[in-house]
């Protein structure tokens, strides 16, 4: 059962004009669910995106890269649930090439314009003619106000559908930006995470749209774990329509650049933070800040350990406050010269641990306090520098253990 | 359930000429149960160590360390179990003295001479007066085959006790190896695992006997991982009593120094693969065997990857050939320039993946076959050198997760 996640009510979903979006049923793993996405968008869109950094990536993540880098102009996205279409050599870049090339001529474009994204079981051969043979029915649904069934169908073992709609106001004019994302294992992403598709109206360049994705992601899709496994098919997209009428935002210097950068992170955090609400077996949602590092990278590193660490995710479980094993991952963090006696540990408000061991006025009490609630932040602050990070993870139960060993079941 | 790990036959545990052992109940934890060990080192012997380097180390690593490099001849070792005197500060190390200066004083030896190890919770105060008390008993104790006992005495989570000995034949004369260790969970080594302690009665040099070390526990308990957690209180202690007359081996060049190295190394195996096999929740027992690699250090990184990955772990304990999943993980080991075209992926005998996708051969029936025993090897071709490495784990199952929700209480 997700963290404090209703499921996203389709009624405030706002549409974003330029995409449409249709669904549609190929049988990939299960008969009758809607298991393909077709996302349409109007020409002259920007189009950026961010993929896995794993050696193994899968063949659409290869293809769509490849398309990106064409700069043909994305016209459609087309993406599968129930195969990942990873680990499957040059046969996969064929079958990936194949689904796009059937759903650029039904579109009347080119084969480049498409990108492909699957996600599923590894290993196994992308059904690519049961995809092809759902094109028509996902076509005949395209609409402007498909998210909600969209969010729906790019998702595996999540439990919720994710997404994510908000308004911005720049210099006058409203902008609209609606985002989905998948995802619930296989989560700790290098540079992206799982499936995310996010879509703003605003005319922005692609240059400015790359720099906003980038800042979005490195505080969103990449501060986040859920077992430590980097998905073969992480990919994260942002969209520019450009469909609502303004003047193009050409870099940082249009005082519309911050707001709406901050607005689609905003977008994108809330992304996140609903895959890890929903991460596999999740019954506890933690936020691991890390204050008073050399800089950022230092403070993520140490957050990681501890969000990664298998006793830290199964402590927090039980709601026990076993706190020496969060001491421990900060020690193992890999800060070689780490004073861990500056070191001071809270868990929500109540410190914990300093000069190396208990603090003088911590009682077991107040630690379970706060380790009973769903949502735990967990605050450690490491005394020799000013930057910080947070990472956003959750616990590790017996139903972790149950999804993945009955996967493909 | 260990995976193929019978509790050791008291026995077959050879004494060590120069050692004696005695244990005792000091209700640390649990009332009655032994949970202190005392152990005494003859004059003269060389004794060596490696230990944590997690940087918040507990006081009787820092203590232990201090007294090694006094170099004062060590004389005797204490250990107790239930409690690591870990995130203790200047406390804990005071504890940790406190009961070396009283077993120095009931040996009429210096403190100096006495070497602490704790292990348990953390961030608990020692109950430094409990073990004080419990001394006469474990010194009354003492006996030369009491290296069963020392093995129970230092459990926490183990269900079996762990011991191994060996006698070796040097140059005509007969010597003795025999060590014991504990650990089940936060196994992953980092220069040292866990509590582990092997004693020999061939006359070894310091310097032979700390190369003799390194080799073995870089092969050794350097080699495993449970759950990626790499604990505050590892430590490896080799002792060399030289209580068996002979001439002493001073270096790698004496005949004698290859065959012993090689034996203490095969105890140290088959203690830290006791270890894994006792890894808590286990039911299978993982070799993961990496080749083809440009050094051993890359091959190590593939091969931990994949033996810390949480869903290729879920799989093993399903029995389920879900092989995308360690294709993932040697994706993200972080080998960036690898080509993954080149790697090939064994399970046991059967060729799973290569040329970046399934093997033309593989049949899932095959897969299942293997995965269905209780002990697997993964072998992996990295195809770009001539470096090997291999680790060992075991899989991860609800009981892990029941374990350490439920550590505490």
């Amino acid at each position: 059962m997700p963290v404090n996640l209703p499921p996203p009510d389709p009624a405030r979903l706002l549409p974003v004009p330029g995409i449409t979006l249709g669904t549609a049923a190929a049988g990939i793993k299960r008969p009758g669910r809607r298991d393909v996405l077709v996302m349409t968008v109007a020409p002259g869109a920007e189009v950026v995106g961010v993929f896995t950094q794993n050696r193994f990536c899968a063949a659409p993540v290869s293809v769509a890269r490849e398309h990106l880098a064409a700069d043909a102009g994305v016209r459609a996205l087309l993406v599968n649930t129930g195969n990942a279409n990873a680990g499957t050599g040059a046969d996969g870049i064929a079958r990936a090439r194949a689904t796009c090339t059937a759903l650029a001529e039904r579109l009347g474009i080119s084969a480049l314009q498409v990108l492909p994204f699957s996600t599923g079981v590894i290993l196994e051969p992308l059904p690519a003619d049961k995809i092809v043979a759902a094109l028509p029915a996902a076509i005949a649904d395209l609409r402007p106000d498909n998210w909600a069934t969209a969010a729906e169908a790019i998702m595996t073992t999540d439990t919720v559908p994710k997404a994510v709609s908000r308004r911005v106001t720049l210099d006058g004019t409203d902008f609209v930006i609606t985002g989905i994302a998948k995802g619930s294992g296989m989560i700790h992403p290098n540079m992206a995470t799982m499936l995310s598709f996010v879509a703003t109206d605003a005319p922005v360049s692609c240059e400015a749209l790359e720099a906003i994705l980038r800042h979005a992601v490195n505080r969103s899709f990449n501060c986040i774990t859920v077992d430590g496994d980097t998905s073969t098919n992480d990919a994260c997209i942002l969209i520019a329509t450009g469909a609502t009428e303004a003047a193009v935002i050409m870099d940082d210097a249009d005082p519309r650049f911050l707001p709406l950068r901050d607005a689609v992170t905003e977008v994108m955090v809330q992304l996140a933070q609903a895959i890890v609400r929903d991460g596999e077996g999740a019954t506890k949602f933690m936020t691991i800040r890390v204050e008073g590092g050399r800089d950022e990278a230092e403070c993520k590193q140490v957050a990681y350990a501890v969000a990664r660490s298998p006793l830290v995710k199964t402590a927090f479980f039980a709601s026990d406050p076993n706190l020496g094993r969060i001491l421990a991952a900060i020690g193992y963090a890999g800060l070689s010269d780490l004073e861990v006696e500056r070191v001071r540990l809270y868990l929500g408000d109540v410190l914990v641990a300093e000069n190396g061991g208990r603090a003088a006025g911590y009682r077991e009490a107040d630690g379970r306090r706060v380790m009973a609630a769903p949502e735990i932040e967990v605050r450690i602050d490491l005394a020799r520098g000013t930057a910080a990070a947070t990472v956003w993870t959750c616990d590790l139960s017996y139903d972790y253990v149950k999804i993945n060993a009955e996967y493909r079941t």
